[in-house]
């Protein structure tokens, strides 16, 4: 998927000497702690397809890393927290303990990310929590089926299954559909099958540091490897994993590659080390041309995904609820 | 200025290995093109400020580069050119030849860049009219003085006069200040200035890659460093000669640490690939976080300045031109 290396005349290439890069003064000290340390140990080199004990202990193991890392900020939200079936599809219902009067009818579609591989279980809960808080409506946060057991188009048709259910009980533009890292890429992909189905649109998207090409062809994928201290390498495996022998180029699998035009106004985010830069600028870009209201925010410095609980992080939660305050149709 | 670099202990050091970087499939041919070349040779070892001389050489080379990177361009705009003093400045005043009957009021205040040493004369001119193209109004492209012969703050005055001069003669709303590079440092140092003596804001800026903190504090400084194909490295021998010994740090030297909340609507643009990637989007953060309305526009894989004449530059062109057109009070 990263081939483009070797299919270019050399004479063409940018040679990038080997540099050391501080921690810059630029952002806050939690955010330069955030920059000092790694994610990845290297290369992971992942069990066959059909090794699905081995697959469940990584998934497991990858899970409660993910829960880890963002346990004390997701148990500081007060919520209530309730675990439906909709649709036939596990959802995590979390409402703010402080819901405004006026939100109530407003409900956060919340898709979340983990390389369309990871994220399911508890850590869908309490990634769904940090969205709700971001968000400032109650939240619906998707838990898909996963592969290797479930690949394309599994966790989109979950997707698609609760985004159906909740415009029975919903205005469209009291729904907002988003999701950070894989979840950006379900919920693109959403939008444009929702559009294909004939569904209406919700009132917005939110797109954080969004997957939307699995082909991996934006040039952030380059220039910011071993930049991004949190996606520290190409998730090829992982994109051909989830798409189960589907072309990854089709728009369901790389919405990049989609028609947007039929976008709702859409709030795009992302950070100058992030290798998903390309993915988040393309699309702003994408959208703009086919006349669809889109905001982008870049960060400064910050990683994929952001520094964890930064002052920066903070910001883009203050930026995603004005954007998600301000495209409701109707006020509860 | 760039010394931050050991300033830091090594153990929070991001070692970054060499690589090679091939021109992104994501971009246009005549993108792809313009990044397998590279506008530098090499640092440069610029003259003592005292050689005037020299300087007067060095200037002279560097601004027919600009003229000969550009002259295919800028000849096809028709427009009318004429060359006046306008307050004791030399100010080409450039009029579009299909010039909407109702934008004869407007006027956009155009700085030239050139990393605030070169682009004056036939370059200022000439980068003047492809701005008046973006623009879509009368442009005044300010011919200000530059180093060494005349530091810091002598362009900001010819830039600051410009301006006065420009009220006299249209309503603020009619008038819109904007730069590239180096330009819009003097722009939104403009902008500071003005406010500071109690001068009515224009209707909107316009900062592209903009050169807006000559400590070189951001974290694409680094990142992007060698990524960057037109700015390949440090403009701070260049930042010295004009700030003829002022802190670099001061608001009217480096924008981005002013107080930017009285500014106009104000676009911002920059490219991934963009040394002053860093630049543009912490400003575009702080006027946010000051309640200034903002956008912003990241193009794939862009370096410093543009493509130059690619499909990708007249995109940014056409935004600037909605954007202008957009932020007028009044009509002709």
């Amino acid at each position: 998927m990263s081939g483009t290396t070797t299919d270019q005349p050399a004479a063409t290439m940018l040679e990038v000497p080997a540099r050391r890069i501080p921690p810059p003064a630029s952002v806050s000290p939690e955010a330069r702690a955030a920059l000092s340390e790694s994610w990845a140990a290297g290369d992971v080199a992942y069990p066959p397809p059909d090794d699905l004990e081995s697959w469940a202990l990584v998934r497991q193991l990858a899970d409660q890393a993910i829960v880890d890392r963002i346990a004390a900020q997701s148990a500081a939200i007060a919520a209530s927290v309730e675990t439906v079936e909709l649709a036939g599809v596990t959802v995590h219902v979390l409402t703010p303990a402080d819901l405004a009067a006026d939100a109530t009818n407003r409900v956060y579609l919340d898709i979340h990310g983990g390389a369309l591989v990871f994220g399911a279980g508890d850590a869908c809960r309490a990634m769904g929590l940090i969205a709700m808080d971001r968000a400032g409506v109650r939240t619906c946060a998707v838990d898909y089926r996963v592969p290797p057991e479930h690949p394309y188009p599994a966790a989109l048709d979950d997707c698609i299954a609760v985004y159906r259910a909740l415009l029975a009980e919903h205005a469209p533009g009291d729904v907002i559909v988003g999701g950070a890292s894989a979840g950006g890429n379900l919920a693109a992909a959403l939008l444009l099958r929702a559009h294909d189905e004939a569904l209406p649109m919700p009132a917005a998207a939110v797109l954080l540091t969004p997957e939307l090409d699995l082909t991996e062809s934006g040039d952030t994928f380059q220039t910011n490897l071993g930049v991004d201290t949190v996606l520290t390498g190409s998730l090829a495996d992982l994109n051909l994993l989830y798409a189960g022998g589907h072309d990854l180029a089709h728009p369901y699998l790389s919405p990049l590659f989609g028609d947007v035009a039929a976008f709702p106004p859409t709030f795009l985010q992302a950070g100058t080390r992030d290798l998903f830069l390309s993915n988040t600028v393309r699309m702003h870009r994408k959208l703009r041309a086919a006349g669809v209201e889109a905001e982008l925010h870049v960060f400064e410095a910050m990683p994929h995904g952001g520094f964890g609980d930064a002052p920066e992080d903070r910001v883009v939660g203050d930026e995603m609820r004005r954007f998600v305050t301000a495209h409701g149709s109707s006020a509860g």
